[in-house]
């Protein structure tokens, strides 16, 4: 489907749109499922964060008119949505009135093969580390040459997502998805104050577990509990959750927690 | 003067390119006097380390025949050239057979007023700490939002420059400049192997200082040796050098090393 810029179909940008020129913006990427945008609360809670921390000011009713217009129109497939600072002239500083970019961009629903969620996925050990920006750490802003080279370590099938590291060794994150392990019927996954996305199915899974009486931790992860974990899972809000096999010499059994945890997200992606 | 994309007059970008989705791409703002790129190699050494580390490939015949070409079109101001991975659909892994764009910008002559050169400039101390990857250290790489934060720190005309250090507090470099200091007659700057962009000012300086037979050092700054320090200025290539007279509280006299590396970087400049 055609994208739109600030409300109008578009094939292309300005030049000058600080998008481009620093990674100067945020983006979402939201499931739709008959004209619906799944999960859209979350999403619109976290860019809403995004937005405050590096002063970006959208218009939230024209952004959500447009959103809304566009997914009827995608009807399902996947929506892409990048805000931008809007254009500046050379330097870092900001023009205060400039507007915030809205670009939507279509596509057709994610074609993963039914095996990563049915038998589990393997995970590829990357060594290129998560570096340690509390300032930005949980966004999921447009400054992402870490996911490119990690996902770039590999080209082969056999893994579908990679596990990332900090710069001190911390397990925070799969390239496109967050990670969970389970150690003594707990539900754990990563701190994300330094770095990391907080992903919209991870909050929604912390929120769902608690409600179900599962006990939750969010903490520092080492490697080698991770190695110990009863059960590993990898999550996002496009395809949902990917029990997890192995990684690099590690193995783990697809359990009951992660099918319990599988079917939850099925049911909100679906809902 | 009209930009150019991959040698065509154009004022907007594909939708789908990966510099704007990630940042996946790199820059140089290259000094133009009389149609002639001024620094023109550290600038492509620079591009070429870039694109090396990102696996970018470049057309490098193309690009510096078409630098050429628009460099004699602008005649006199700033070029500002953007290399990116190009266009891919969703998700973070490249098309490996994606051709690099190229993105050619032009703009009047930097016009800073002649103080800064003259009487020396304040920094702005910023709060805005880089983060350490070594694999984008040194890089002049799309992902600039610690500097778009850390220029945001101030909208006074008082400073004209902010000092960014290291999230262990290393002094690091300016937010669009680097730094040098000078203590016992050395001229002393950061070690760029976690962070920082590595200048091509800065590398001539660093060449031009050791032929004129001046110790120079490249090692880690803590604040209060900066704090201590005979001399400080910044630097870059468009604007060349600029005494620093403080920072914070700290307060620097503008001295005779700072005044012959200006008049190198002047001289680099009229070249």
């Amino acid at each position: 489907m055609e994208s739109w810029v600030d409300g109008q179909p578009a094939d292309a940008l300005s030049l000058k749109d600080r998008g481009l020129a620093y990674g100067d913006g945020l983006f979402e990427t939201i499931a739709v499922r008959d004209g619906k945008l799944v999960l859209l609360e979350g999403h619109l809670q976290r860019l809403a964060l995004g937005c405050r921390r590096l002063a970006i000011s959208a218009d939230w009713a024209v952004l959500n008119a447009e959103l809304q217009a566009y997914a009827q129109q995608l009807g399902d497939g996947v929506l892409k949505l990048i805000v931008t600072r809007g254009d500046s002239l050379r330097g870092y500083a900001a023009n205060p009135s400039a507007q915030a970019r809205r670009i939507l961009q279509g596509s057709p629903p994610a074609a993963y093969p039914l095996a990563h969620a049915e038998q589990g996925v393997q995970l590829f050990p990357c060594t290129t580390r998560l570096s340690e920006q509390p300032l930005l750490a949980g966004l999921k802003h447009l400054n992402r040459l870490e996911q490119v080279l990690a996902r770039a370590e590999w080209s082969d099938t056999e893994h579908a997502e990679g596990l990332m590291l900090d710069m001190s060794g911390r397990v925070i994150e799969g390239v496109f998805s967050n990670l969970f392990m389970v150690h003594d019927g707990a539900l754990i996954t990563a701190d994300l104050s330094r770095c990391g996305v907080a992903g919209v199915m991870r909050g929604q899974l912390l929120f769902q577990a608690e409600s179900d009486g599962i006990a939750t931790q969010v903490t520092d992860i080492r490697l080698e509990q991770l190695h110990q974990a009863d059960e590993v899972f990898v999550c996002n809000s496009v395809y949902g959750v990917w029990p997890v096999r192995g990684c690099g010499s590690a193995r783990w059994p697809v359990g009951p927690l992660t099918r319990k945890l599988q079917t939850l997200a099925r049911a909100l992606l679906d809902a």
